[in-house]
């Protein structure tokens, strides 16, 4: 693990979260990017080598739509920074880290991406990423 | 803000999460450090520039033990570094942020420190910290 890549955090409307977080961060979102495979809008802040990523579900199915139902607007996960995802998901499975994906997954911002499961660490849910460099 | 300085993460038993996480993020914790203030035992662990904090309680009024009696555990607070907390404070607290100190007070981790209220930030408390340098 490199680096904390991001830091998600789920909210009910991210143009109102888009304008709170630029004055606190004091800087604006680099990018917005919908993931439809995840059913999210997103949109990027830069921090120094960290981003934070805000997220909104746009369909009632979309595991952010759950994770706010549930516990309310706030942190979702941490994203790690890897060099390789594979290698990593391997040593984490063979530690008996329960992942999400048995392969990594397209995720925003140009990312191969796996989770482990938040019952593996606490209550967290770890990201796992790696930048797509060949694009 | 300059960077993610840590993030805190909330934990019923700080030996059991220690082990879990130096497999996890492949490191041990560089420090443990209780503040007797905040009524928490603490662990420290580098990921690059970025440091996972967990957090135990020591008592059962500490904010760590009522935010896992309300939450579970999990991700309790993000921490970004500045430069200048009082600045920071003032200019925050100009922009109609609520913040949870008046005055910068001392953290883990040889840091001032102060708190930006969950209510101001979509559900995530935020820490602002600035290192002590002159001791």
């Amino acid at each position: 693990m490199n680096f904390v890549e991001h830091i998600g955090i789920a909210v009910n409307n991210i143009e109102s979260a888009n304008e709170l977080y630029t004055a606190l961060l004091g800087v604006a979102p680099y990018k917005m990017e919908t993931v439809e495979s995840e059913r999210v809008m997103t949109s990027f802040f830069q921090v120094g080598k960290n981003k934070i990523e805000l997220l909104e579900a746009t369909h009632e199915n979309s595991a952010i739509a759950k994770f706010i139902a549930k516990k309310g607007e706030g942190i979702h996960h941490i994203a790690f920074d890897v060099n390789d995802i594979e290698s990593e998901m391997t040593r984490l499975s063979n530690l008996g880290f329960q992942l999400l994906q048995e392969k990594p997954k397209r995720g925003a911002d140009n990312k191969l991406v796996c989770f482990v499961h938040p019952k593996s660490a606490h209550g967290v849910l770890i990201e796992l990423c790696q930048s797509i460099k060949d694009e």
